[in-house]
């Protein structure tokens, strides 16, 4: 197996884009090329994710995009799975060049919502929970997140402001990152008066409705040789499922898939939790940045929400979580989000995230999560 | 890289599903696992394709297909190319199992369009058109196919009778398919006084919409050791793009990204197109049959249509071509159609295919478009 290195990676600033999803992911996807010292004709795969495409009555978007780019003749697929699925892609990109069967590949994530009403918006993201026992039930995310908070609460109770640490220090991470949604800092007071989503998540413990689009490129390190970028060796790319239907788990204390998708990945890297610098996981909703911390194997269950308390999850703290500003602040462009992650530990390892570096960047973990966690991927990223 | 091969296929029939997409594809997905000898537990990918699934307000599929089938833990992702998705996902598949990451893995296509009015499917498939070129300005895939057949039709005059006799030829071998959707024959005359759809494609020159699942369980040569079935062994895996937008390219005389797939695919396997014995190739119209011909190098240019009247690619002609009934008559459940093209050939080599069999089995060709051309799977398979 070859050693596959991400040498480009490029955002744009979420929230709101005027143009079509196309338009952004050919734009972003030109930046990362550019950026990561190669020309468009050396891509030899494109994995797309768009899980909302159709509601832009446009499918097949990967040949349009390598269209765009100039390489139409390079072969693309769209993957999808959920909130995760850009990450999924780029665990084929990964396949792909480690397993030699190209030299390098693109992976882009692109999602635009901003032309949807808030409720058809809810309903489209429902469509990623099982149909036939949660959203025909009338089940959505807030409401199955707040599910699992509930239980999470029962075992191991917490103050409202345990979870408020947890979005006010997203929001202060957020504040300094361009590409961010909300780049603003908010406080405990406007935290704990936010309006009440689905008991016990308020408002600003969601993550909103986002447009946005992010790239990665992936090359084999005899391919790139002399690269023009600190390269994010990829250590481990490991995936995983679980059971989709909350009421068929055993417990709701976290999230399965997480737990084996971080198993696998630290098998795969020879690492440990302890040697991993910083992290971006999967906090579409506040309860799930404590999961994350637990499942990954970071801290012991029902301590992560002190641990956030305690500041131990700050940018400058001792495991600095979501410097970007995670899902919660950065935003959450379904699609574009697991390879925004990667786009956040390259400018920290390029020196990149102004304002916002952690303290050591010679290791880092991606965590992105499917759903309410029917898929998991688990990247470990370091230095050459 | 190792040997792949496909050790079970298996199809439901295609035409109108009583069940759900995720019901049947799970349904398939057993049905090939039985027949290939391993459990559901050895499978350690599953690559799902399933177009229209927002349809049936059912997205991240794959969990849910693992779950009915006892491994929830498995990765799984959904695959989508247009009309090409499955045979994009079992490209995926091949690379996972080539490449030493799984030992087994999993494809499964499904569609299930009967819930929607034609309509409404219609605009559905447009979709995978390009919207800012083709489907805002009113394209739906009959009228970009009749554009391809005038362009063919100019450069090379054929009457009617040539087009009728590839649906001719198509349904008399779907009239032998129990997995066809149309298991009846027509006769020239029923083709000819079919209406005209987008001239010069009549009814009969359009594949119909259909529901249908099939699957396919690709595993390693070492992995299976002593193979219940005759293995398939992929020779070559190859797919490519090509412009998306009809306008911009060169000239419309057949598929540009089928001849680069194909230049590839007979690279990869070393062999030249006289050594395959019969083919499978992307009928969604029947001037797409001649174009598979000649874009993959069997004939040249301008001559498929006289080798189709003159009983060359018949089933007991010196080049069988959809011994299944292609997707003409088989029907054409977007993304199970690549995965079922497999399906007939492994039937084929098994001696599955009663009442159907073409004469020679040693090797054979799956060919599978998305959209007009912008994206194409080309698969070569050959016997151990």
């Amino acid at each position: 197996m070859r050693e596959a290195w991400v040498i480009g990676a490029a955002s744009n600033r979420f929230g709101k884009m005027p143009e079509t999803g196309r338009e952004a992911a050919t734009r972003v996807a030109l930046e990362a090329i550019r950026q990561s010292g190669l020309e468009p004709k050396d891509i030899g795969y494109t994995f797309v994710s768009n899980c909302f495409g159709l509601t832009e009555k446009q499918g097949h978007v990967g040949p349009l995009i390598n269209g765009g780019l100039g390489i139409p003749e390079v072969p693309s697929c769209t993957i999808e799975s959920a909130c995760s699925s850009s990450s999924a892609a780029l665990h084929e990109a990964f396949v792909h060049v480690a397993g030699g069967f190209t030299d390098a590949a693109l992976v882009v994530g692109v999602e635009k919502l901003s032309h949807l009403d808030t409720l058809t918006a809810t309903s489209y993201f429902a469509e990623a929970a099982d149909y036939a026992f949660e959203t025909k039930n009338g089940a959505t995310f807030p409401g199955l997140y707040a599910t699992l908070a509930n239980a999470y609460q029962k075992a191991y109770p917490m103050a409202p402001e345990v979870l408020g640490s947890v979005a006010i220090k997203n929001h202060a991470n957020a504040a300094r990152n361009p590409h961010a949604q909300f780049q603003k800092e908010i406080s405990m007071d406007t935290y704990l008066r936010s309006p009440m989503i689905a008991s016990p998540l308020r408002l600003y413990d969601c993550c909103p409705f986002s447009d946005g689009a992010a790239a990665v490129v992936v090359a084999a390190k005899e391919f790139v040789r002399h690269p023009v970028t600190e390269p994010l060796v990829i250590r481990a790319s490991a995936r995983s499922g679980s059971i989709t239907e909350m009421q068929d788990r055993p417990d709701l204390l976290g999230l399965p898939a997480t737990r084996t998708a971080a198993e696998k990945a630290f098998r795969q890297a020879g690492m440990e939790p302890k040697e991993i610098d910083f992290l971006e996981v999967h906090d579409c909703f506040t309860i799930a940045e404590l999961f994350a911390l637990e499942d990954l194997g970071f801290l012991p269950r029902g301590t992560a929400g002190r641990a956030e308390v305690e500041g131990v999850t700050a940018r400058d703290g001792k495991l600095p979580v979501n410097p970007s500003g995670g899902l919660k602040a950065k935003g959450h462009p379904v699609s574009a989000t697991g390879a925004s992650q990667v786009v956040e530990i390259f400018e920290q390892f390029n020196g990149l995230a102004k304002g916002r570096e952690v303290p050591r960047t010679e290791t880092a973990l991606a965590h992105n999560v499917g759903a309410t966690g029917g898929s998991c991927s688990v990247h470990i990223f370091s230095r050459r």
